[in-house]
């Protein structure tokens, strides 16, 4: 996008806010679902800036255009927008205010900040609001006028719902929504509103293909103590669907007729919201008859049951072999001579994912970069910056897909030729950590953040670290960013328990040289009960052997080195039996035991 | 006490509420200071029901008596309110109410509860004032009606107070203040009033003798921009004291005119108080032109400065001499087959530590736990339970001293006789732990329950845990417990930063058989600076050797026998220069080198 196209568009919506008396408008990069992956149709940061990161607010004032991104796009933000007028608002840099600060700062008395209340948590409007007013500054929650910048905006997403069978679900919607009303009420409500996408994929069974890699249906549900009532475009709704949430006990009504409903909602009936999920829009329209709490929804969700425990590990056996086809064939074709790009890569793990039959998307955007761009923590090759491999450097890959029985999400580093001392070094301090983790023992009630210094510790003591966390919640054939754990530095309330599905990747990233993750999945599983109480444990689900190029052996200690050359016996015996006999014997070199 | 005395007690109280029309009073175990040594004449609870443990919570309903303890004190205070028709709330367990929860269920619309609002904190008090508000219960604040029951009450302390010199303080007090005063109106403030005695004792370089074990002076300070104004005792000022304070450029008023004072300074000062160290009473004093925030004080205190950090050094040294001297005399006496209890164990460690020129008090009362008892976590010997040493058990000992120059706190689990493979592996499961910790590196901005599993998961692998904190901050010749920092389980908000003086403490305890828990005193230092930021480390102080017998090395790594090794080393190297040529001999023996 050029920056002339940029600067016009900023030019004319400022032009409606002048109109509409607004002097400051915030636009966050989301949806009204609050969506960290959106649909095209919610793309209004990029198509105003030309920014494309993940995470990023535009604000606009009646002078000046700002955009506050985060670490991971401090760099990537100033190249995308520069010579656009706009100013890069760099979180968490010294000197450099928060949004909120911002405004009451820039703003006087009696002017008038507008948002769309549907792009803004119920929490963060209700904080902005409180702040204004102490400033006698006034919000206006209606002011969306981007329609008429944006003449050719996409169309919201239409894709075919479709039902994700019990076989593969391991209950039925109807069992969720009777645990969800009990929930409900026991939370002291009698219903409970959603705008999350994951949540009503994952309890109604459905799934659709709008937003890319999220496997979600864009939708809004409200279960009362008698009705369920889903949100949606009826023109996503085959019979055979339509048939199925009848059967559900749901009803359907139109997309955009949520808020309607909710307003018409007698006082009487005191609705649940989640105030960091549901937006501030949703939160007006139920004023003084809503309570807000914990989603009852996250955890059950979260909590994988037997089947989907199942599910979990026989995808990762089938991701197994695709990720172990793949590295054959990208080291083959590097130490051949061979071209082979970034994209290329990823071409090839995509190509072997989508021979599965169970196979739907990937799960994310694969990342895979050589070199100095693997140090570049969200990079993600475009054809500008795809790079050719070589010999002599690491190539770090992180990958997953959506499988109607699981989703994946494994980040291998590999050694393309030889490896120097410092590429082994750094990479066994990663597995240290990374060891740590998997080896976790701890007592019910145990949160990620206690054990996330375990991880790092090894590199610590070195005087390196990495910036994001050490482990996230991953979904059931659905997002595979989902909490409510999480393994961080930062304080997460939600305990580990059994049935959680989390990341374990510690990493280390050198500037200019070479990145390195090193990622499996694990479940939380029972260990053992005594006299202190229940102890859980991890139980590593991912399988794919890490490069035994890469281990310096002599910073190890014994159980560490065993740890590994057990997960790489229990790697060779699953996988063995889907492989041709080339990709065996390749598996059993790359499998052998690491000595001292 | 007899049980009839306690019911005699309780309910001539009761007749007091009736005739105040009191339904429900709360009577905490702290006093004024809200501290947690107290006098004697704040010791309420324990006059009212014999209860002696060192946090407990009275709640006398006009039906009833009620003590809240936590699970320390669940046997303990059983055994001593037997009888005495108190019903003891054990706090944490399943159906246990909280003491808000249980007097919103027990009393009507219109109830008044009465409490001393001295001995509640204003977050506290604010707390419970919201949740009787909205039931309709009164809150009067200003019943205290003990005076009328406790006809023997012992008075407040007359301790004199004497200045701690600049030489171990390393800091004089108008330097302080006038950090302070700087500090106090970057957070938006004219005046800090604090009426916690440690800060009061460490702002002022002053010490006497009010609390056991806590050289503090009963007091209260505010502090404005032109003036300091001390509220004491005039009895305990010498007048070198009265002079010095003076020259400090502090005025000194009664102790009891503290909140008449506060009353009276006009609307226009702004006074910051901790919502969780000032009380109740003390905020209503100042309502409507008080602040509240974290206390300006809690992190200059916890920092030590350069000399202070030489005193921590040098007193770590002479009171390992003591340590030495009373262990080896406690095996030889042990071994000989001459009779010693435990309290004979506390009266030894208490003499040889006497004998320092710069030794004032012990810093609490020393824990002697021999075989069974040693898995009491908060055993103290008592003349009843004093139990006899013996031969092929463990010994627990954790006792500290308060020296002119620094506090100590250790703990050392010592076998008598031969110790049995389940003690010497459980002792070594939590050397591994203390180790973790005294080995740890961490960035600039890590809190301590980032470190603390580090400290258990050597135990939690085997199922096993220890209910306390890893480890809590240690004042300067001042309290053995104090803030901001800790490593615990439970989140907590201060980092640990160079200077801090923080105890590592992992133990384990196994009903019915021993105790095990291992004690270093540990400075935060500064490590190292990368790219990746600023790296702090532990500098460990304590210098007394773990018992040899205990290690099972056949668990441990080459690094962890390495730490042990290097450690005994520097123990014996700094203390032998103090030591009888017999006692030299003994520490050879017991820091010579571990094996595999």
């Amino acid at each position: 996008m050029s920056t002339e196209t940029s600067i016009q568009r900023i030019s004319a919506f400022r032009d409606l806010m002048a109109k509409a008396g607004i002097k400051a408008t915030i636009i966050p990069r989301t949806d009204p679902h609050l969506s960290e992956y959106i649909s095209d149709h919610w793309h209004i940061v990029r198509y105003l800036t030309g920014f494309t990161g993940s995470a990023g607010t535009l604000v606009i004032t009646d002078r000046g255009a700002y955009l506050w991104v985060d670490s991971r796009y401090f760099l990537q933000g100033e190249t995308q927008t520069r010579g656009a007028g706009i100013e890069l608002m760099k979180e968490g840099l010294p000197g450099v205010p928060t949004i909120n600060q911002f405004l009451c700062d820039t703003l006087a008395k009696g002017d008038t900040v507008g948002i769309n209340g549907m792009l803004m948590s119920a929490d963060d409007t209700a904080k902005i609001r409180s702040l204004l007013d102490r400033h006698g500054i006034n919000l206006n929650v209606n002011f969306d006028p981007i329609d008429n910048v944006w003449a050719d905006r996409p169309a919201l997403p239409d894709g075919p719902v479709f039902v994700h069978e019990v076989k593969y679900a391991g209950e039925s919607a109807a069992d969720k929504l009777a645990t969800l009303r009990k929930d409900t009420a026991e939370a002291g409500a009698s219903a409970y509103f959603t705008s999350a996408l994951d949540e009503i994929a994952w309890i109604l069974n459905i799934r659709s293909t709008d937003v890319p890699y999220n496997p979600v249906a864009t939708s809004f549900l409200y279960v009362g103590p008698d009705e369920a009532r889903l949100f949606i475009d009826s023109a996503k709704l085959t019979p055979e669907v339509e048939k199925y949430l009848t059967e559900t006990g749901v009803q359907t009504a139109s997309y955009g007729s949520a808020l309607e409903f909710l307003a018409s909602l007698p006082q009487s009936v005191t609705v649940l919201l989640s105030g960091s999920r549901a937006s501030g829009a949703v939160a007006s329209a139920l004023e003084g008859h809503c309570v807000f709490g914990d989603s009852p929804l996250a955890l059950p969700k979260a909590i994988k049951n037997a089947i989907q425990m199942q599910g979990i590990r026989d995808a990762h056996v089938r991701d197994g072999v695709y990720m172990v086809r793949s590295i054959k064939e990208i080291k083959e074709i590097v130490e051949s001579g061979r071209p082979l790009t970034e994209i290329g890569v990823a071409d090839i793990l995509e190509r072997n994912r989508r021979t599965d039959s169970l196979f739907f998307d990937l799960s994310f955007d694969s990342i895979c970069g050589f070199g100095a761009n693997g140090a570049i923590v969200h990079y993600s090759a475009t054809p500008e910056s795809d790079t050719a491999l070589a010999t002599d450097n690491l190539l770090l890959i992180d990958s997953g897909a959506n499988y109607l029985d699981a989703t994946t999400d494994i980040t291998r580093t590999i050694a393309l030729g030889t490896p120097t001392a410092d590429m082994r070094h750094d990479f066994t301090l990663v597995m240290k950590g990374h060891i740590a983790i998997a080896t976790s023992v701890f007592p019910e009630g145990t949160r990620g953040h206690q054990l996330d210094a375990m991880a790092r510790m090894p590199l610590w003591k070195e005087g390196k670290s990495y910036l994001h966390g050490t482990g996230h919640g991953v979904g059931h054939f659905l997002n595979v960013h989902e909490g409510p754990q999480s393994i961080r530095l930062n304080d997460t309330m939600a305990p580990l328990m059994p049935g959680m599905l989390t990341s374990n990747e510690p990493g280390v990233y050198l500037e200019g040289r070479y990145g390195i993750r090193c990622e499996n999945l694990v479940l939380t599983v029972p260990y053992e009960t005594t006299e202190f109480g229940r102890f859980f444990a991890f139980e590593t689900v991912t399988m794919c052997p890490f490069d035994r190029a890469l281990f310096d052996t002599s910073i190890m200690s014994h159980e560490e080195i065993e740890w590994i050359n057990n997960y790489h016996r229990t790697v060779y015996d699953r996988l063995a039996p889907s492989l041709t006999e080339d990709e065996r014997a390749w598996l059993a070199d790359a499998t052998a035991p690491l000595e001292k």
